[in-house]
């Protein structure tokens, strides 16, 4: 089923993303364009506090033209490991650290035209840093909010994105087994 | 919070997607560079064939350089409605018609660069339409598997993307309430 690059040409190199054309070989030997973005790949931070309240980011989204609340998530730094990108994130966006870390999944946001994969983590007993320090064209408020709450805001469409609402199926299928 | 656009520019007009690079005004008067990936949105289909089974295609990503297994899902056409798209895709990738239409939620896939947003439904009581066609570029093999076969799949990341994950979760919930 492989499609065999003949050629490729990088159409755009940017700060979050790049795009390449490819022009490929189908299985039936036909011909086809593939257009592909490129990107360094992310984690997402399904974050708990000591009250068992979830931390949601709120931002202005500007490819949605719309103010969304996420979990805490960021793009790796080159050969950074993903953990480390996790705990990172975690206190650069919230200013909070947590002690305990697992592995949750990962999954590619967009397979059709898109490498961007996210690496989800659960983290717990956390603490606040101080050491919020967001980049230069990030702003971002941070809130807490219970299970029930966050299901609203969902409801709502004001939490709307892969990364959060899987974190919400997650956290609920948590509280049925509990 | 609103990051409002000065300029923009179409920097690429494609297939699937177009590349927009806006100059944007940040809510601390600074600027700031956003580049914007617009899709035309997609549905997913979480189809449950007559023994229980999911329904999954199998199909190369040449994005992501490998073969994986997704609910079936395709793009909406300019003007379409989400439920004949659904309707339309689940026919066209895998042969089937579903009687019992259901749906589940939507999600932005990368609210960071992107505008896709996928429309999830839930597809029972299936019949063989017989009506199989492929777009020209399009490779895929239909397959139906248990849950606990998905759950398998996704544990070997050959299941790997958001919207399929999702779907397992949704359907791992409607399992454990019934």
């Amino acid at each position: 089923m492989v499609e065999e690059t003949v050629q490729k040409e990088t159409l755009y190199r940017g700060k979050v993303i790049d795009l390449e054309l490819h022009d490929v070989t189908l299985p039936d030997g036909n011909d086809a364009k593939r257009e592909i973005v490129r990107h360094p790949g992310a984690v997402g931070i399904i974050t708990i506090d000591n009250d068992g309240r979830i931390i949601l980011v709120k931002q202005y989204r500007k490819a949605l033209g719309k103010v969304i609340y996420e979990i805490p998530a960021g793009k790796k730094e080159p050969g950074e490991d993903s953990l480390t990108t996790a705990k990172r994130e975690l206190e650069e966006e919230t200013g909070y650290q947590a002690e305990q870390w697992k592995e949750v999944t990962s999954f590619y946001t967009s397979p059709g035209f898109a490498d961007e994969i996210i690496e989800l983590y659960e983290a717990r007993d956390i603490q606040e840093s101080h050491q919020l320090s967001l980049d230069e064209d990030e702003f971002i408020e941070v809130i807490a909010v219970t299970l029930e709450e966050a299901k609203a805001l969902l409801h709502q469409q004001l939490i709307h994105d892969a990364k959060t609402a899987y974190a919400l199926l997650y956290l609920d299928i948590q509280a049925q087994q509990s």
